[in-house]
């Protein structure tokens, strides 16, 4: 997998895409689906998600305060909606759904070598976390995995309904306020 | 419009994509541009949103804690990106982009009469404001409006690109987890 700065992060997230989030405690990995995320601020990047006790994955990001964001293609949608419909709690999910993994840089958390891209976290702010099951993330890394040949992502509307990703609209020569950006 | 129910928000904003907010301070209405928000929780339906000072809008939000969050089709690409382009101090942007207004229900913020949906929301809870411009609001009322024909929603990768919504794929019957959600 290829590094790009972590600055562009939101280039991933900004679009809205379905992510599965790996975490590792006490030597145990699991991985789940998350629809509630969003980018906070482009630099340092920072990223807003929900992972609710409901979660299993809930008590390794508080423990760890690390977890890894990774970006599945279409290819992976079965996947995607499996691995958010059963608990690590109970099941293996790497084994059981043959996701393949890779170590990451700075976290425990492994990278998801299946995946589109992967955005190494950690946790930097708990303050909303008790009312809304919100953490604010920090990214310190971002690989993306040039070989998948299938490079559109899902957009969950609920329900286990997805938009796919279509063709692109470039209207960049309209950005005169935010040339700044990464 | 049609209303349809509060907890529906997030069947308009987990997919991710760009949006619209208005707002109305001291008589004067505005809107922006905006692509850092997300689903914080269905039910009541909580989303969080960043809208920070350099954004005329901030003020407005900061004192009446109201605003409308507009979805716009690829029809209004164009509009999307000059709206976001230049800000509401120096000009009237309905004016300028001919945008039609509509008023909501509950608060003082418009509708967006050429939007897909629109939904009415109230701040409730400013703690993370200050350090990150983070918003945590409330959506009171849903509108959907029927009559537009171009359904498909933009997704911003950054830098004026887009990617614009494809085909759908619908794994419901996989959703064995969470046939509770509204």
């Amino acid at each position: 997998m290829k590094e790009v700065p972590a600055s562009h992060a939101y280039r991933l997230l900004e679009p809205g895409p379905i992510v599965m989030v790996s975490t590792t405690a006490k030597g145990l990995s699991n991985v789940m689906t998350m629809g509630f995320h969003m980018m906070i601020q482009h630099e340092p990047p920072l990223i807003g998600c929900v992972i609710g006790p409901w979660d299993h994955s809930h008590q390794a990001l508080r423990q760890t305060g690390e977890c890894v964001i990774a970006v599945p293609g279409l290819d992976l949608a079965e996947t995607v909606v499996d691995v958010g419909n059963c608990s690590g709690q109970q099941v293996d999910k790497f084994e059981r759904f043959g996701l393949r993994l890779r170590p990451a840089r700075d976290v425990s958390a492994p990278l998801l070598d299946d995946c589109l891209a992967n955005i190494e976290c950690r946790v930097v702010d708990t303050r909303l976390s008790d009312p809304y099951n919100l953490f604010i993330l920090e990214a310190t890394r971002v690989w993306i995995n040039e070989s998948r040949k299938e490079r559109r992502t899902l957009h969950h509307r609920g329900g286990g309904c997805f938009t796919i990703d279509g063709g692109t609209l470039d209207l960049g020569e309209r950005m005169v306020k935010w040339r700044h950006l990464p």
